[in-house]
């Protein structure tokens, strides 16, 4: 029987769509700034955010920490959520790679406020790492898909020009958090000083993220890309199906929301525990502590019965909605809960 | 009339047995190896403390950053407490120099426990920062001079041997958390894999820390010390003063934790805030907001009464007891701070 | 008219057979080990060099990074020639990436040899960086395509093992290097630790490298990876058309030796200079400087000419061979040269 | 009978009226800024090299390494000769403090020229380290003490102006080099945009350097010494004794000079080789390769005769004249010289 895989949406896979556009593919050496196709996707990432300009990078954690060798350095610190992609899951890049410590603050819900960061920001002293930073993470994977609003993040854009301070938000799930809201993505990157924005995941394309700021700002990205050695030739190929996704797979997003949101009312109808308030994308957190066993154990019966989920810590399991699971899968996905955990 | 100076025990001059036995100390060149002074320092140091071997640092913030040079390393994680001196007051130094990552983690009174530690342990997994070093501070200096008691160490080191982990003691002001609990520094230090302790401070002598650990610990830490440019040529000079500090002025710490005492109730006798539990060696946090005002306000009102103290925060002031304070100095302070404050 | 591209073979594009492979490509979550392309592409590569296993970057600076990450480390040095890539054009990579120091040895022909490279060992000492890993490059592009016998390999790797060292080879250009010789490349191989081989270039992959190198190696290789960004999802897409590569595009290589021959014959009877015992592969070197010129007009006037060449210091061109370039446009570009030089 | 230790001017203990200066010296505390000796000596030192500001360091490495964390950066490279103390015996602080990577030239006399300079500073490109500093060591440690006359200095400082580049000097020896040309420090240091001087060494001062320039740049190196953990408390017991130095000490190098060219002389009257044309300050290399044996035999004949100095490579010694070395023991160093080799 076939796999229903909510482990995360990283496993989707490129479409159709995607696999023409990249057989079909312009490609030059981008070296040489020569590729026109991956230059057609940077413009593109930038108009939809309202940026000057754009980079494509190999992944979303190489785009978030090109955007702290940027605004950070050494003897700085960024402000940043306890449990966020940047501080947690991205092997401590900003200590190794940019020397810059972060300084993780707790948020119930994942999202920071102006109240949590203004005591976060440091004063000026010589002993004292210097604020250099406030990363947010939109939406917020930790937390349970959780968005910021326009709103929100106006009131952190506000605390962060007071102290003089660049914003970057880790959009991996931008779309998510855009499409949730009925938005358009650069409501809320206008918030932003630097934003990295997966193709992959719900949009389905295989490798890739853009990085999208000022024109300045990617100049100097772009240098720390080649450090990094995410310089490449005729990457027009894998940029093609990052345009399909920009162009043609965002609205879709919808239908992935739809689905967590069934997945999600069927869990809290069980016994495990879950935050309905927080399943507000595409993610579903399912705390399987009630049932008396841990997330490993739980992860297993769902394996037994050819669903994937991932564990979160000792009793949490993520489950994610995506492209390649239909609501077909997600009917048996609510069926085998209600089973293993009604 | 003469400055009552609270502000922190840094600032005690050395001792006339020390400049003594700076005049007369024996040198040599500690580039070769030949400063009989520093050497006999390093013994003291490593035999008071139950250690293998010794190395002498010009600072504390030296001795710290050593220890996470040689236990951790980049794509690796510091946990310690969120308002530690290593976290915060180390200029970012863990990730400036090692490339490794503080994960701080929030103890109401300062002080790490088994209970919050083992969460901050990471799961081994690619993508993320593999814990190396548990770091505690004893005694605990923002926390008001808090200190841990062998069972508390005790606790930690078997957490941390659980999960072949290397503990360091950040132990600026050891010596007080010995002093306090009447016990051999020894006892303390066992629980820890190295230890840095100030010869400054409450111990009077001008310059210089001590880091003590095993032998292979110290050999890769002189190394360390002198990438740092920490290397000097006839040290023995101030190593002297460093002798003078342990043989003779540890004992003495007693007095400075009864000022203390004295002026932690006197503190707790006005309008303001203080935990005199917390008061256990040299030092007393007052909050000030009871009196409406800030604590740069409150700090400027001493000083007016010729009292320095710091600023710890927006509405919390430091006053630190040390050798250079009087009995009759003390009395003044409480007169003031009764007439301030009352 | 069309252009006859001899900047570099890293214009290459992928071919109709790399297109369709990509487009067929069976693909999965790389973050999971799940792309079976990818994991066919790694193990083919391994194969063919007869190292334990692979590792799939986006770029020979990424390999050639990652593999001074795993042998160096902070206060050590790499030697390696000084015109190498690794020293002038990975933007200072070691240091700023492992914190190590490049030691460049001048060789006349860019080749390292153990009377080069035993005097640049340092002798241990605790002020002196350690040597930590000698880096050859295989064919040395700076010097113009020349390659390294397996004699001349083999006597590098004694003198390392002598003094227990590690070889990196920079194969960027291997296949050139073996088809050259007629030997398979993994009689180059065997004398490296580790060794990083372009699938773009020669070979015309639109993207990518594979790193080789022991089991363990490549386990912290991939690690390192995943700090820079390397780690990517459905990566099989591209990794599709490094297998195309390495089963088809090798021995075509003798095709650009050949034409490099003819071109850099045609050089040598002009007034340019060039030393044709360099021309071992597909790279010719011309020093212009007898024309009265830099190396800047000179390859402005093949621009009108409809010729592109890259300038190589002040009065160096380099040309270089690749699969899209043809006899016939080889042709055209020496009787341009005979025509402006001749 | 005594030693006659010829292995470094570093060996050279306080005088009598260094150890009254440190005895009697003003202190508090540096980390408040309140140390008056630690600035006056600062101040002394700018004055003396007609800079804005000085920095006292614990050695000569941490001023340098401090110059460099202030002028270079991550992808960036300094100019050095291949022999410098700060290419070569600083445990690679470049890369593993800065992240920046050397470029080491070869001068056949240690001492570098605008035409060795000018094609090693590197074409601005993407994927190349940008130079970024010139660093020259006067006194040349390794080339046997050979200085930098002003106009040699004032030829490097133009081509560095022509390239927007800063010049630091590493006169750990400065003074040696201003008396041998019997003229004010100022006017060798006015070339260079920062310097760095050692106290010990020829000067006897136990402990320290000053590193001085313009005030902003003391004011970065300041923060950046903090991070080292080189901020001291009382500092001005160590200060007191660099005032000495920097007043009473200088004009009587002259001696040493005097004295390493009766040595020199004597060295050249032997079978041994050395350059009497670099014999221009204290030290005096010889090449004892005539005698048939390696400087480490030769060394230990010295040993035997109750001299000691220092092997340099395989077949070189150094001795070193200093102020613990008097009259009658360069005497019978000359004695044992012509008996063991003559």
């Amino acid at each position: 029987m076939e796999i229903v895989d909510l482990r995360s949406d990283t496993v989707t896979k490129p479409t159709a769509a995607m696999r023409q556009a990249m057989f079909e593919a312009e490609v030059g050496d981008d070296g040489y700034g020569e590729d026109p196709t991956v230059q057609e996707l940077e413009k593109l990432a930038a108009q939809m955010t309202g940026k000057e300009a754009g980079l494509f990078v190999t992944s979303g954690t190489q785009g978030n920490q090109l955007a702290v060798m940027v605004h950070a350095g050494k003897c700085s610190e960024v402000i940043c959520e306890a449990t966020a992609h940047m501080f947690g899951s991205e092997t401590g890049g900003m200590a190794a790679l940019t020397g810059a410590q972060p300084y993780p603050v707790i948020a119930p819900d994942g999202k920071l406020t102006p109240e949590l960061i203004e005591p976060a920001i440091r004063k000026k002293k010589m002993n004292v790492p210097s604020t250099s930073l406030i990363a947010v993470e939109n939406t917020h994977n930790s937390a349970g898909g959780v968005y910021y609003t326009p709103p929100e993040l106006a009131a952190i854009k506000e605390v962060a020009t007071q102290y003089a301070l660049p914003v970057h938000m880790d959009g991996a799930r931008i779309f998510n958090a855009a499409v949730a809201q009925n938005i358009p993505v650069a409501d809320l990157a206008r918030y932003a000083d630097s934003m990295q924005m997966c193709l992959s995941k719900g949009l389905c394309a295989p490798v890739g993220s853009v990085l999208v700021g000022s024109a300045d700002f990617i100049r100097q990205a772009r240098r720390y890309r080649r450090l990094l050695g995410g310089g490449m030739r005729q990457v027009g190929i894998i940029a093609a199906a990052g345009i399909v996704a920009l162009k043609t797979m965002v609205s879709r997003l919808s239908e992935d929301h739809a689905h967590a949101r069934l997945l999600g009312e069927a869990v809290a109808a069980t016994k495990l525990n879950t935050d309905l308030a927080k399943v507000q994308t595409n993610i579903v957190m399912a705390d399987v502590s009630p049932l008396g066993m841990q997330a490993a154990q739980f992860v297993e019966i769902l394996r037994e019965h050819n669903i994937r989920a991932s564990e979160y810590g000792k009793y949490k399991v993520r489950m994610v909605t995506h492209h390649d699971v239909s609501a077909d899968q997600i009917q048996y996905a609510i069926k085998v809960l209600k089973k293993i955990a009604g």
